[in-house]
């Protein structure tokens, strides 16, 4: 902090809150998403958000985000002070990404928290679906959320999983619980399903409703460097077979390295009946190739917004670029559904979901591979979150519908 | 995650990492508090700092940022494909909070991981210390950090502290452990000592050496407000009485929720001669304050680069603006060492410290204090930190000499 004596006396003075003067006659609240005490963004009951930003000698100021903020960018208005200003359309319920775009530079909000998404930090808005207390702190026990360091055989380097212990843990020292082990989507953290994604309060919510069996939840970072190479950079066209090592990589860290260090670490059931696997959109279609590879591991299955494409994970190959990917029931990972009865006794829950707002593609997808699972005669649940998008709250509605079924 | 059916196609197969090219042919390194992959900004050996942001349309970028910087801001050129960079002259070594300024407006590198700062998140960057490895991550055995919601009694709020649990916590279910409560400085929050200040490994190496004892480290957020009062916005100029309220206003979360939280969450020592309590600069200051208000809970005071502000906490009163305030050891703190004999039976540790580079009347402050107490008969230790200013890396050797004495 800088040094001058008299900043020295204001730096103990100061407290963290960043306090703006109190908002105009409307209703708009601050989001809860901001840092403590920032007045903006702030969000009106029926879903328009006023954001600001103070940048007296921009020439341009526009804000830009997630599917369910509408459809931007949308561009600031400068005032006499230097701040700029806009009220955006009613945003759908939920967890949006978004961003300043400050004479062009993509910048965050400094009264938004971050959150990890498209490879870096990212400012977030929550708005707030009336209604929906499922993802609120509530008045329940709470588990905790702790952060496990971990040296990767397979990466030869330190990595960092999240790990939610049910409310009891600590003092039940003689019970055993099963495993969910949970991923982000592509360009997000093991941070994701926490701070964004509020797993730890759809948890203890359902763990105290008695809706869903305590449990262990593993949140892990979805990628994984061999030596010597090297993550492809957010956003770039990568090959399907430079994903495909990818994907291998990270499964040879989530059998090898995570599974053992989370049974050795914590008093889990260390079986496959117990233990589950399931991920967002890139970590959707990890869980579908890591657990489908692995049966001998997981029993329970689930895959949110992950999408299937030809040449990856649908068995099928060369539809044109844009074409909703037929999937093929007999060969699609390495042939896990060949064997519809086999795979039936054996799986005990696949579980296959998406938004009705997420894009025709995505959907088309899913519902095609939906569509020739079952008739195969795999057993599998199909979800669908209602006007929800490529985003955190059709995740949060799959994790509340996903975690209730498990381990039972 | 924007809609189209392109980026539908992108989204899962892009991963995390923001690799840029390869940097040119000098020997910087990426900074290790990047976000994964980003090569910039990059430290060279000698401490030079290559910074660097895409602002194509922008007018002027600069870089500014805490003590340890240089005597910054600094401007960045732009090349001709719109980016921006500029190599800063040697930083001293450890963590040092900066930020761009692009046409006026103080945005985040988003090359940089986020660190809650200036009551705000604040890009951040570590400048290797050479020889200094008791903060790094080591091959030795890992505590956790678990996030712990509590509801407060004093505030009526929900509130989360981060609780580092040692190694061997889990594993050795009969033994109970000492407790230090760990608070961060103003317009940081309960994030700062593992992100800025990596608390978590400088405990993990001391116990691994067994220079410090196995303990628990509380570390929670230092803002309170109590049901119809604000918190003082970061970097107003408030009174005394306002600081003091806060102050008390913390004291009793410390007191009232969070000591009996903890004591009744994981197998403590419940007893004075079992909790210690110290914080950086604010929190140095909320340390005597609490502590030596509640000397029947604590029996080791800590107070790194805390400052002594007549007035506040000085027990003098009415010196001028901008002098270092006379300190009486007789009336501070209500009169906690009005019996020197007695203070040194109860208090089995009273330490205080602070870096060379601090600001004259930081260190006069502390230099007053130490003199009188001392002079009063009052045993302490007086702690140094060479080279280093009002920044975490003081902060980090201040509790690398701390732990070691706790609990003896």
């Amino acid at each position: 902090m800088p040094a001058t004596a008299a900043h020295v006396v204001l730096v103990w003075m100061a407290l963290a809150a960043q306090a703006l003067p109190a908002v105009a006659a409307d209703e708009a609240l601050p989001a809860a998403s901001n840092v403590a005490g920032a007045q903006r963004p702030a969000i009106h009951s029926d879903g328009r958000i006023i954001f600001e930003l103070d940048a007296p000698q921009a020439n341009s100021v526009q804000v830009a985000g997630g599917d369910g903020l509408g459809n931007g960018p949308f561009s600031l208005k400068k005032a006499a002070g230097g701040t700029w200003s806009v009220t955006t359309p009613a945003a759908v319920p939920g967890f949006h990404y978004y961003w300043f775009v400050v004479d062009g530079a993509a910048v965050n909000d400094p009264g938004s928290e971050t959150y990890f998404g498209y490879g870096k930090e990212t400012s977030g808005i929550e708005v707030p679906e009336p209604g929906a207390d499922y993802y609120a702190i509530a008045d329940v026990p709470h588990g905790e959320v702790r952060a496990r360091w971990y040296h990767s055989l397979v990466t030869g380097q330190w990595r960092r999983a999240l790990v939610y212990t049910p409310p009891g843990y600590e003092a039940n020292s003689a019970v055993r619980y099963p495993v969910l082990i949970l991923q982000h989507g592509a360009g997000e953290n093991e941070t994701g399903w926490t701070r964004q994604g509020r797993a730890q309060f759809i948890l203890d919510n359902l763990i105290a409703a008695e809706r869903a069996k305590p449990m262990i939840v593993v949140m892990d970072c979805g990628y994984a460097e061999r030596p010597g190479t090297h993550i492809p950079r957010f956003g770039a066209r990568v090959a399907p077979q430079e994903v495909h090592a990818a994907f291998q990589a990270f499964e040879d860290v989530v059998v090898r390295d995570l599974i053992p260090t989370i049974d050795s670490s914590y008093r889990t059931i260390p079986d496959r009946d117990h233990r589950a696997m399931a991920g967002l959109s890139m970590g959707g279609m990890q869980s579908l190739f890591i657990a489908l590879h692995h049966l001998d591991k997981f029993a329970y299955i689930g895959s949110f917004s992950g999408p299937f494409i030809a040449g990856i994970n649908t068995g099928a190959q060369g539809e044109g670029a844009g074409a909703a990917p037929r999937f093929d029931a007999r060969t699609a990972y390495d042939g896990a559904f060949a064997d519809p009865a086999a795979f039936n006794e054996r799986v005990k829950l696949l579980w296959l979901g998406a938004g009705t707002a997420e894009p025709q593609q995505m959907r088309a997808g899913i519902s095609n591979a939906v569509q020739a699972l079952q008739a195969a005669g795999i057993r599998l649940v199909n979800f669908s979150s209602p006007g929800t998008a490529h985003e955190w709250q059709t995740w949060r509605r799959d994790l509340n519908d996903f975690a209730p079924r498990l381990f039972r």
